[in-house]
């Protein structure tokens, strides 16, 4: 049973796209606002239908411009908020800063839980979101929180290529526990990046060395994100040299910062898979670049919180996993 | 008596010119911290010095690009609160966002609130600003704010022009009770421009009518900032249609829109006065532009902020009127 | 649909005949409840029906005397939430303290955003109410706020005045900008009264004086509220000594203290126009004085709320414009 | 040490005496501020100096007119935050509403809890209390709260009473814990009176009987509060009956609603002591009515509060007793 | 109508006989979670099935091992919140730290409104308790709190028992009032145990005395709770030590600590009721305990809370008060 | 300079003697206080001492009983916040729960965050830890947390052993990062250790692989806590079994669950180092067990947050990182 009234969806323009494709999943249609930025750089906001006492999901990609993604979503939070939205869930596909969750040395903000109490105190009652870039940011929110994982898009993907020898390489240690995931998932052996700082005589460099057998093999890099994939590449040139047949990379994130779509064209990696939970802009797409629409999923769970049905009974189904992996 | 430790100043990207004289002011040296923003967008702050448990002052203009330098301050205020801070204000030269004040149409934001509940969520302990555009947004902080006037730097700027038949014209209703105590201040007499809509058979158009006598006059145009200067300059263009002398302008805020510093000078106006609570970069200013520096009176505040000195005495400090008008 | 249990309507002393004219349009029984003040002035409050889930609404007009009145709110609102009401709005029809809201001068309050702390901390979920004196007043609350106008109401009587030669008078500064919108709503033009102090010698002299034509029309005041009303007062004799043809006022709010029906009976404004936002008792009302009902604009509201159908809509209906002006 | 800057009082208008007296006791000046009533009954408060980071303390005592005197606690309390006092604490020598503490019957408030809510939310950090009703008062607030008791005065003036054959009598058996302490440090007996409802054919009645040997004694009333004295002096009429020698009364709070001093003159009381936690006025003042003054125990803790010494340290001082009984 | 979907019963290691029975009188099913204790006596909670947008009840009563129970109650109600259950109520038959309710001497702690801070921390939206130790607790928590009490249960046993010449004793004086509430009930007179702590030469030793006529008569003492036994066995021995003829007693909650029940029954004390607010273990129990069972009671309030039907009307139920006595 | 009054140190019952050796290094007595444990479970507390205004650190270990030592820091915060603290930092040296982090399965808990809420609703103001499981856990806390290393320490011993061929181990996946920082420290290379989970026919068994070259080689795991040491076991007997010259192991929290200190001795692993963050009864130490001391850490740590001087200097101090690794 729907404890709110209707569902209704508005979104960003971080990426209206996406949240197009949801309402097409969902059947209903797209919540009408405007949203203009005026010459002085204020971001207005006019909804153009009611929202009282409904069921309002706001969706909102984190993707560049990021400040600018980040105070729209702000500002259309209080704006559904101050109209009376009987329950206001912000849908943000990626969830940016996630690299700035802990002080690892002194004086450095933690954003991804400043980016937390913002969402919070501009009103959202819930936060749904896809792959982390580390778990514990669902307990950056006072709020709950779903976080789904495209992971098992990636996976089908994947499935699809010559996985002969293959091997799953983790492009570093702090996603080693998920590379080992996939790589259970798809019962292939595994291999870690290791990357370390020495002393040349000149200043610090960073080197790269490989944990596991890559010789010969076809390597899947997985990662949650791909920014400016310069580490990336790195280490995909750097399997090429220790004899790997061949390269591939997956992720959910294309955060495609500018210039690295042509880095990743003129890489050795074969292909490339994302997913849409940000906007890929035509002249960042290439043929060995494919899309995966995360959509269905957003679609299914809006639907499930919508109607007080099970979104846990999701993160396993069929041989799928869709919760955090 | 300070309360806190050390005085300690660090600047936004915002308007470091301002900060750098505020500092000069208090011959204190300005707080090192890197501030850079990555290939992703991303805003990254670290300190170079220790705030613990010291009275830590953040400046930052809220002028263009907004989104990006609302997002930076309140990284700085996080950044410094979880360096334990012992105090934390927002310097705050130019408010943004203060014409989005109230709900007059249904389902609009009131995004002055939410940038005073943001600015609390991200740490700062109070606020310092100047000449806010309603004095109400005081009251959207639950924290304390100290708003102080520029109107006083105006006003001596104003009576070395020629003020023979001069009259104080408000450009708008909304400020013209500010605009009678300016007047009121200079001995000189009130005027008034209306803005209304009417129906011309076509469509709405707005239409300009002037309360007061201006002809023959010097109109001085008074107002809390100047950011298309659309209005400021169909007002003066009228106002020498009406037959005045000459007109002026000043006002304390230059937002200045692209556009409206060409706009500005190649209007009726014979001069303008601003000051610097915002960055006037050097292509925007031309010759009849006078930019007076508010940092002797920020730099005033911060020093009694820091001692526990009263600024309430400052409100009215010898014929001046530094606190709201 | 209804997200909350029945509707249940209950009334502080304020101004219950309104309250009960509110039940009367939505054809409702009054809830019933024991207010009484004990010998110690304690306030006790007791409901004598269940509220358990329902969608409450607390109907308390804060007229004279007015820290009772505040108090017995608070009492009521602390009730009804222990007493887990589903939801609770506060219905204030007038809202007090609306003039103390921002700090013009050193070390005083902000009551009005103290005001809505108190009504927060006591449990209102919602705010309902009527022609604030500032519309920033909305964005002390953390809650929603729903302020409607009755100016379409006092526009409904003015227009049955003889409006030939009539002009729209703004018996100060403050409330120009509405009483524009007045004007420009009636085809009629403006004219604004302008205070100012001056010394003549002596001491501080309030000196009034007339932007805009009034000589042989029919000057029509307007403001938000008449309280002790020697300024509309004291504005009527400067109309009429300016040379208008006669004067009449119209206001939202009747605070009316002791003696201001007499002032306004005795003074030269042939006709006055009110509002039934506060109780006006039999003695303090004269032939000239009419009161016109919130009750239905009120219930018809209540009604939207209850059932989460659009407020904004009513913003604007038909040629009337019930939302803030 | 103290932590804040110069400790600072201001009172209100609930007993300015009382606060007169503390002064007088810490040997520092009052602080100046006006406090008036507008004809429309708004509270209006404006300090006279600068509190800015200093060590204020707000003294109100909560008696009639009770409503006046909390909103104008509140006023003070907001006026004093905003104008950035470095520490606020309300020093509430009598705090009202004590008894509305539970919730023992459906549908009713809890008023103690909400008048501790307000008084955080207007903006105290710290609370200063004589004698609570309930002792778990305390436990409503978040904010510190010192609990100080006046007993020990009341201890000194009974000791000067004859105390041949005494009895301490609970007027009812919601203080009979404090009565017992009472009668345990004057080594006396305890006698308890029992209130109870009895149906006599007509109606409840209420029957009061005792518990203990009162004959012959001299019987000797506590309480923590006299009020309307009804209860007070039907107890002292029944112990007459019974055989008491004599009726003498003590209570801490000289609460007095009007007729309640004509009352007790007139009863068979031999003697009252009470304290100026509460003005009591020259019409309500007899012969045989003590008023103790708690100005020297209000005084020693703001001290110790000002300069962070101990004040558990007072609470057993050598033979007395000044924390909670 | 329920506002929120299915009713849910979740229950801790406390006592789930009483949840299981509660689950019997509402026909509903015991919700399914793991609850496991780790080595490092991590506390671990998995629901098995969904609560989002249920109608979530915890029952957890806070008998030994306590902060165990008080662990495992915050951690689920943790969980529920985070799986987005609708509406979250701590069921909490017995409310520990009951008596840790003031500071009635310095640098002790309030630990009964510790608790609820805790219980509100963790998500609760509100609480159904039985028989505080004092009423006041209920104002400790922001939240909802329905109180019932077990004392109707408790005097059905009690009219089952021989009461001519019956007296209801209190063992002290904190629970006089509610002894009377029960005396006044049954039609039977009262007496008070005083303790007093008096100098014997070598040191403080406790004396206690009794308040009302005892002898020949059948003392029933009554009590909140009974856990170490030692003042109520220590009381009955008084008594028959001053000619009663016959000592019982009744108290709601057996908190029954080791060593306790042996007191009990190697005491005068004839038979003694409690309730099953907690667990009372085989080996605690014997002929003369009976255990009343709470079951229906919460069942009731359960399915009034969860339908939205007044709980209030259950207060006064007939003859019985199921109410705060 | 010292914003608050005297340094206070006061020991939980978790690990008195590490609270001993941390005030032997400040040169500063402990705090008296008396906590004990009634028969009732119930924990108390009172302070033998003012700490009025004072700068108090409350030392409490998170070991086994594991709710009893979390309630019982809860507990003396909320005693010690009532006592009028001026600052209340709680010292944790091993947080626990800190595996419980985020929600990878379906309605668990996120205990790490509750029990941050926790410890913030009991009155913290600050909190200083030692290797947190995750650095993340920083963010679940809205107050400031100094988080310090105690690898540095670990360090110091390793560097005394035979380092000749020694490669350092991960343990798991999820250590990776930071073994691998140790692993750079000490110039050695990393190996990392799989866990996957396999059909066998049967059911899933945990499968170990290595990642990395450890034949003949010093295998040194390191790790942040050792509890059941059940993984710590398995991975050096399949190192060995691979051929590993010796085995030792460092880790930070010796956890050390009943059975696990001799599963240690009996195992393969020549030599084990922990701190003494948590305290290691004497019948759980062997000759091979090195604890070293973390007390002159938290001393200089405490020293420092208060005098105000930087924490974040010894992030890096020398050749020594104490920050998070």
């Amino acid at each position: 049973m729907a404890r709110f009234d209707e569902l209704r969806i508005f979104s960003g323009s971080g990426n209206p796209e996406l949240a197009a494709e949801i309402c097409t999943y969902l059947g209903v249609r797209m919540g009408e606002a405007t949203i203009r930025t005026f010459p002085n750089d204020n971001i207005f906001v006019k909804l153009h239908e009611s929202v009282r006492e409904q069921d309002v999901f706001v969706v909102q990609s984190l993707g560049l411009p990021l400040s600018h993604h980040i105070m729209e979503l702000l500002i259309l939070l209080d704006t559904c908020k101050r109209a009376s939205a009987g329950r206001l869930t912000a849908v943000i596909p990626y969830y940016a800063y996630g690299r700035t969750d802990k002080k690892d040395q002194p004086r450095v903000p933690i954003t991804a839980r400043l980016l937390a109490d913002l969402i919070v105190a501009a009103g959202a009652d819930r936060v749904l979101t896809i792959d982390l870039h580390a778990g514990q940011i669902q307990g950056f929110f006072s709020i709950s929180v779903d976080e789904m994982s495209a992971m098992h898009l990636l996976l089908e993907k994947i499935r699809t290529w010559d996985l002969r020898d293959a091997v799953i390489v983790s492009p570093g240690l702090g996603f080693a526990k998920r590379a080992r995931n996939v790589a259970e998932a798809l019962g292939l052996p595994l291999a870690i990046v290791e990357k370390r700082r020495r002393e040349d005589g000149v200043g610090p460099v960073e080197v790269l060395s490989i944990l596991g057998d890559v010789a010969g093999r076809h390597c899947i890099l997985v990662d949650d994100e791909i920014a400016t994939a310069q580490t990336m590449v790195r280490v995909a040139e750097l399997l090429m040299a220790h004899g790997a047949r061949e390269v591939s990379a997956a992720a959910t994130h294309p955060v495609f910062v500018p210039g690295s779509a042509e880095r990743l064209r003129s890489s050795p990696l074969k292909r490339v898979v994302v997913t849409n939970t940000l906007f890929v802009p035509k002249d960042m797409r290439w043929p060995e670049l494919s899309i995966l629409s995360v959509a269905p999923l957003l679609g299914e769970v809006i639907q499930r919180i919508h109607t007080g049905v099970s979104v846990g009974a999701l993160f396993t189904e069929g041989h799928k996993r869709l919760g955090r992996w």
